[in-house]
């Protein structure tokens, strides 16, 4: 029998332990995976003790997750070269701020075929300005391939076994079914693909899409406007993936990572809350995020600026009339009835997925 | 100069009457269009005054919209033939179950070269127990083609001049700008595709999946449960409509009446409301449908039946999960919890988009 799996989770926030549960499950019950699944633990003292013991001893990561019990085969570790070092799967759930150092950490010291899974929501801003995917840093930093988990798949529903959907974006043919396995549960349905820069991107687009849902909430613009907004991101996505992301799959819009999330971060995401608020108060957004939404997921302004960035790059900013008009509102170029004016006039023919996507 | 286009207006309810100030303020800034525009209305007995004079007087109708004011150019009638007889277009906008006994009154009456719109949200039972849609019933009753205009357009927000869009669903190719023009406004987009079928079962599909989404929000399943519905919801959408309307455009999903309706109803929708008083009370429907949405748009439950039906003479209740069991939990056949099920097992390679619309 060939060698059994290694698998290291490395974080210990809401999502890491939520998933931590799946993973751990899964792989005691697979004959392909090594039972014991190490996670790499930022250590803190908690009253008097150490947060890695307390997970050792009781199962419970006390910080993140007080009422949520880990399967006995997860064992958190402070250091995460102990904790990855034999590694066949490497699956990462930090925030993307602390990817770039961790990754720096374990270079050279992972196994050379190993196989990275990001669960991280949010990108890194590239040396160029641009948006850098989680997993094209960790592919760049770590040298080994990186595939990746997202979705509609808020924490505390995945861990009360609400029922929820996750896309994989795989870049191994092989993994396709191993990473499957690895994450799946009766209540957590997930569907892998190969298009995998796809996945990630339609994640992090949402970020303005749900932003723009929040301005036209905070101008009680009502559901019309919304869907309006809603409607136009989607389309602006599929083009943005045209233009950066070529040769994606117009399927990988219906995935979770697409349809579900945008539809879901447009009613009920921070994003959509922060943007109210700022039509809302009138106080500045740096203000208003540090308030409102403490925390390391990139927002709908920051992601705003990356795409916008990008556009101009290529001179393309008023191809993508909805991206533009957020990210010129955030900076107080446009006055906030651009959001209508945008929507009114924007051209409609160079929408048409049909265009795009040749059928 | 040609002759110019003359325009009527079949109903005189909230829609219709939201409608008709575009119709009128566009024929009267049209060199295309007789500036006169008859409107058909049922008539009553308003404090002792029949409703058409008051319309014609006021130019508002007491009834549906006190508080709006119409066109000059539009004139009420209480007979549809005086109505309709003179018309290059009609636009119907009357409840879906009087569509059959007024085409029957018009049968001859209207000119031969006249083009009707449906502006009719719904459809009417065929003889065969499926689902017939409202322009297929006039082009069937009157001998004319006939185009639909719907989309995410609720009347007290168009009326409210917030924006909003629509798509026309045109069945001639020389009317496309003509139906455009008569109905766009500054707040209102209207986009014109030639999809009819598409858009008019897409606006009618949505009723069983606002349901489905209510249903999860009565048994309070959370955001990611809701957004599972939906994503399914779409795919079953995309497929049904490659078997019952083949030869339909992807991009069509991508308009006002796909997207944008479907959202919408699954947050704001009356099916919503009726889904989850369904489950918080556990009443039964019928009574539940008469107290909550009194009126004449047809419901969730009944399009689910009518889908059901349609499904069944082709063997396809399997391939439809969410349909079937929206279906089934309306009928007592599932329990609640089946909806939940149905996301999890459903299979998934039947609804790939790719598979129905290859790229």
């Amino acid at each position: 029998m060939a060698d059994r799996l290694n698998v290291c989770i490395i974080g210990s926030g809401n999502w890491a332990t939520t998933i931590a549960r799946n993973v751990g499950n899964n792989v005691a019950n697979s004959q392909l995976m090594e039972p014991k699944v190490n996670m790499y633990v930022y250590e803190e003292i908690i009253e008097g003790r150490k947060l890695t013991e307390i997970i050792n001893s009781t199962h419970i990561n006390v910080k993140y997750m007080p009422d949520f019990v880990l399967p006995m085969n997860i064992v958190a570790y402070d250091d995460v070269v102990t904790t990855a070092r034999d590694a066949d799967i490497l699956i990462f759930a930090i925030p993307p701020t602390f990817v770039n150092s961790c990754c720096k950490t374990l270079l050279g010291k992972v196994k050379p075929l190993a196989h990275a899974v990001s669960l991280i929501k949010g990108f890194e801003r590239g040396d160029d300005g641009q948006i850098l995917l989680i997993s094209h840093l960790i592919m760049r930093q770590l040298k080994i391939p990186c595939s990746v988990l997202v979705g509609c798949n808020l924490a505390h529903e995945v861990s009360n076994n609400n029922f929820a959907e996750g896309t994989i974006g795989c870049r191994d043919q092989k993994y396709m079914r191993i990473l499957q396995d690895l994450f799946k549960s009766n209540t957590f349905r997930v569907v892998v693909t190969d298009d995998a820069d796809c996945v990630e991107i339609c994640s992090t687009l949402r970020n303005i899409i749900a932003f723009g849902a929040g301005l036209a909430d905070g101008m009680e613009l009502n559901e019309n406007t919304k869907a309006g907004v809603i409607r136009r991101g989607f389309l602006e996505t599929l083009q943005f993936v045209d233009v950066f992301y070529p040769g994606s799959r117009l399927a990988t819009f219906f995935e979770s990572c697409g349809l579900s999330d945008l539809v879901t971060s447009c009613y009920a995401n921070r994003n959509r809350k922060l943007a109210e608020a700022f039509v809302k108060t009138g106080q500045p957004l740096n203000e208003l995020e540090s308030l409102l939404v403490p925390g390391h997921e990139p927002l709908g302004p920051v992601t705003a600026e990356l795409v916008h960035i990008m556009l101009k790059k290529k001179g393309l900013e008023e191809k993508f009339p909805l991206f533009t008009a957020v990210f010129r509102i955030c900076t107080g170029v446009y006055p906030l009835s651009r959001l209508v004016e945008t929507l009114r006039y924007a051209r409609e023919d160079i929408y048409h997925p049909n265009h795009i996507f040749p059928l």
